[in-house]
């Protein structure tokens, strides 16, 4: 048997298809993916512009985290770092719509499925509505990733039950009546998202200094001398400006 | 927004990406589903003399079943008559090869997943050898189906284990224990393949006694006779004689 020839397949009018290969690719991750590996994946289904939301409800109210490109890579990995094995998004009769640069699908029944190996195999699904925005060319990445999670249900292996139910051993049910996630996502996660809050602010500082070798002061000045700047005169007006000079 | 312009996709190279579309099928039954229903789903994904083979391990030895196209759309049926609101197939690292006119998709790591509403909410996960061979065309249908089971699992929400806790409800805990599948199988499919056994040979003296009303004595006679004529004269041979006559 011969390797199959392989086609460029276009995209256009199948956002759900990209979610398929976004499965796929999470599916290749090993023990060894790197850094390299996260950047990769989020350069082929990410934009380089694009922000990703997460919305879910704690015991203390309802939380909102948005974070940025640069930061999109390591909050799928920290996900892993959490303990989980495995991660897809199931989709149930997502909606697309077209508009001129884009195209939005928008699923109101989106399962996120984790499987977890510790300290029994559990399956978590973290329901809710994920709306993607993706730009309308040959590549379909994401613009933007709005998830917002309803509700979630952690699944454990019947036998376990079983077990259970012959040793009546009730320290272990204790524990096995504990959730290992809060509201389906990790504490890894959880931790990531709060510190992103931080750390996205700080970027700008950061790649400044990185890129000039400013001390932190002047960078901090000349950060807030070209914000003042964009304020004053914002990037499209200014073009216009000179132009008329 | 615009409903989104549709494109033909072609298959080739992807016959996973048509394991996701029968998923995506599946996905769009309802209770009203009916025969007709059935049957156009199984026309779009198996060709006309496809065949489904299921293979798994009761407590009495392993178990083997092969069922023709006509049969197949009773099949799936069966399993949502078993209690199923939901089936999907998740494939790992699914591997395709190339023939003249077929291409085969070989995945060791299937997992069939079926959820089922009583008497608790409970997703068992049928892990086996999937092997798939399609026409190579512009359809892309399976002409045959292997599925060998290797093991299950029944997943149930935690939140059951803590309710159990804290009533010691050991009736509800002996329900619990009890399998609700055999082998991810459920007890409506299993009797349908037996009864599969007994009808598959029957089919033809059926559909002529349909076509030519004639008794089933005689249809079992004509049937009989063209079997040995053909056994004597097989179609390939017959046509060479024909021409050396």
């Amino acid at each position: 048997s011969l390797p199959v020839p392989r086609r460029h397949t276009p995209y256009f009018g199948q956002p759900d298809y990209r979610i398929y290969e976004l499965n796929k690719r999470l599916q290749q991750r090993t023990e060894d993916s790197d850094n390299l590996w996260w950047d990769a994946f989020a350069t082929e289904f990410f934009e380089d512009d694009a922000s990703l939301t997460l919305a879910f409800c704690l015991e203390d109210g309802p939380k909102r985290y948005t974070i940025g490109r640069t930061l999109i890579p390591r909050y799928f990995r920290s996900i892993f770092e959490g303990g989980v094995t495995e991660l897809y998004y199931n989709m149930k009769h997502p909606k697309e719509s077209f508009h001129n640069t884009s195209i939005t699908l928008d699923c109101d029944q989106c399962t996120m499925i984790t499987h977890h190996g510790k300290p029994l195999f559990t399956k978590v699904c973290t329901e809710g509505r994920l709306i993607l925005e993706f730009t309308f060319d040959d590549l379909m990445r994401i613009k933007s990733w709005h998830f917002a999670v309803r509700t979630h249900r952690e699944l454990i292996p019947r036998s376990v039950v079983v077990g259970m139910h012959s040793q009546q051993d009730t320290s272990m049910l204790d524990q096995l009546s504990k959730n290992i996630t809060r509201q389906g996502i990790t504490n890894s996660t959880l931790n990531y998202l709060r510190l992103c809050v931080i750390l996205e602010p700080m970027q700008e500082l950061m790649s400044r200094h990185k890129a000039y070798a400013l001390s932190p002061r002047d960078c901090l000045k000349t950060t807030l001398f070209q914000k003042w700047q964009r304020m004053v005169a914002p990037p499209g007006k200014r073009g216009t400006n000179f132009i008329a000079l």
